[in-house]
């Protein structure tokens, strides 16, 4: 079982990051235990070099992970699971939601975030997974359930009738 | 099912960390995937400061992934799991082999690594799980089997051959 698991796409400097990162204290304020997937298209430095998880790592180990009393470190490079959905299924079982960002061209519920500045049209179509659209662009699929970009609160609480009603 | 979990103990200081990160790359040109478990008792800073995957963390998501084109990170604070076994069996299903380091007090076999130069005796008992001791104590538990700090083959050898054997 995955929790439900929502893509925000969007073009680069559109907001997405911004966006996600004030939508996960509208949810955690609920109660709801929100989970994050960040997919990076370039090489990120995943661990910090001379920890003792990093030397491991550096030294060969496929996966390496490092717990304290509170929280845990994974790294790992043996991981055939590459989606959102597959990854929330075997990684991230103690979420109610999760927000992914990143994964444009894959299947699954998607937000669209979208900014007039930007002068750029919608990256992605309705038939792609649309299901909202974040954006100050009101004239831009009409169709879709709309919210501004400062409106966490409404947008909340779609996200979780969706999972509720699906 | 968990890939069998060998725990390396002893002081602070009698060389876990660089015994473990001399024995991977022996086990892995042996074709050998190994995952690796540190418990750190202090707190640690386990991302970095201003990663996207560090602002959701930080904006309040219980478990926060990055995933690049060949690796993924996870951090996380919701996890149930404390024990290296429960830990291998969630997350590291793909290795062969968990070198697990720091977790004195749990139950498994055990890899007593002593140093003379520390002028301690043994950390654990034979009765704690002790399978095997790493040292240049040669009088130290003489019915274990013994291995130099250096020997990494014969301790990679004898940690495969316990794997088949139990």
């Amino acid at each position: 079982m995955s929790p439900p698991v929502f893509i925000f796409v969007g073009h680069s400097n559109s907001g997405k990051t911004t966006l996600i990162e004030r939508l996960i204290p509208e949810l955690a304020r609920r109660g709801i235990r929100v989970a994050t997937i960040k997919h990076a298209h370039h090489k990120v430095q995943l661990d910090t070099e001379g920890k003792d998880s990093w030397r491991y790592k550096n030294a060969g180990a496929a996966l390496s992970m490092l717990v304290t009393t509170n929280a845990l470190q994974l790294v790992a490079d043996a991981i055939e699971e590459r989606e959102p959905v597959q990854l929330a299924r075997r990684f991230l079982g103690e979420a109610d939601i999760v927000l992914a960002e990143g994964f444009s061209h894959v299947p699954g519920p998607k937000i669209e975030v979208l900014r007039r500045g930007l002068g750029k049209p919608p990256r992605c179509e309705i038939g792609d997974g649309l299901i909202a659209i974040a954006t100050d662009c009101p004239e831009v699929y009409p169709e879709l359930p709309h919210f501004t970009l400062d409106d966490l609160e409404a947008l909340a609480n779609f996200l979780l009738q969706y999972t509720v009603r699906t």
